[in-house]
């Protein structure tokens, strides 16, 4: 029990970021489009919280290519912002793996929430696989 | 009737981008964050078939803030491929306007879909606004 | 004689790009961080004029790192203008390749000016090769 | 003599950035205009080292455009990559600002070098004007 308490925290996480001059548009805003960039910090920074990193992955040779992207805009981020992305893990991977996100200002004003589905992919032969037995201990599963 | 045939015409259009290598990422392939700049692409080239830019509708006080986006990645794009984004106008625009997309390869492979949603917004107020009646009778709504 | 001049003109080369709203900043002008991107299709364009694409260089196994990038920024380019990018080749390329590049926008006011020196790089070996002899078979050296 | 030493650490700073999934290209380590947006993290960083934010600089009227860009690419960096950067100012700003970049990576090996400058412009006329009085007595000048 006491471990699957543990590993229901691991299953989530929370990084931060601050906005870039180069990241806004002429609105004053944030681009939308580099919110994409900013689910990845937070589901690299999920992995790096297991004790696992992107980069290793994939020197291991397991790519995650996103296959699907989702995000809501609801109140625009500025410059110097200062940004909290949480990143939650939907349910246990298999082929797939699937993350909802949730980005905060430095207000704790909701900007943005969003979800992503990745797949694994061999490198080699570029087709489907599991997810690594390592990723599934990590979170308890 | 022959009206309403042509305003159809006008309710769909194409453009085609070429990928930059900066547009590319370490796996090889164009990165998925980029694909909001495609439909961008293809919304402002559906919008200047009409006779408007953008940049005119922004001088004359309305914004177009993005307030939702879905992308299903279906197939990789690669650096120098020359994608051809068609963008659809969904349903007659009243304070939002919503677009599907579809980009395809120079072999005529799907590369990915997509939707946005959009929000006319007055400038000085950021309030939400109508659709511009001039962007309307455009249409032949 | 003759050959030599058509050279000449082989040596230079010309291409278009319409400034994206992505590529704007919260100054309502272009990021300059973006200028390496549109020297970067200058010289991809000027390849490809001569018959030669970068793609086919980097799968034949030669690559071109860019060692030394300058930029002088002259006037502000906006969103929605349209650049005119102009490639000179330097001198003739050995080990390194090096370009000049002058930026107009559609009313033909400068907007910025720069350079670029790349290298020729072995992709196997990562270590500097000589300038393909095709390349330097079409510009006439 | 004491307020001098103490000035002149403050007119050089640090700072971190950690290299994301999307600042890489297909040669796999960062692409090379991205370089500008790590200048860019280095001298806002500077900047708020001195007590000032850029944010509040163009709040109260005064923009910092980009005049003059350069950079020397030694070592590639890589996905996942701590660069940090060390920003330095050159001289005492006048109506110009310059400053000299270096980057090095975890393992202390030089990756790049670079120069800057800006121009202090007001925001209203567009036209050039002094560096700050708050800025000169914050360096020590």
């Amino acid at each position: 029990m006491q471990n699957k308490k543990y590993s229901k925290l691991l299953r989530n996480s929370s990084t931060k970021t601050r906005i870039r001059y180069s990241e806004t548009d002429q609105m004053g805003v944030v681009y939308h489009g580099n919110y994409a960039q900013f689910f990845e910090l937070g589901r690299t920074e999920w992995l790096r919280s297991l004790g696992v990193t992107y980069k290793d992955m994939e020197i291991s040779g397991i790519m995650l290519p996103v296959i699907s992207l989702h995000c809501n805009f609801i109140k625009s981020a500025l410059y110097d912002d200062v940004l909290t992305i949480k990143t939650f893990l939907k349910k246990k991977p298999l082929v797939k793996i699937e993350f909802d996100y949730e980005i905060t200002n430095q207000n704790n004003e909701l900007i943005c929430t969003g979800n992503t589905v990745l797949a694994f992919m061999e490198r080699k032969t570029m087709k489907p696989t599991r997810c690594p037995n390592y990723l599934l201990e990590g979170l308890g599963f």
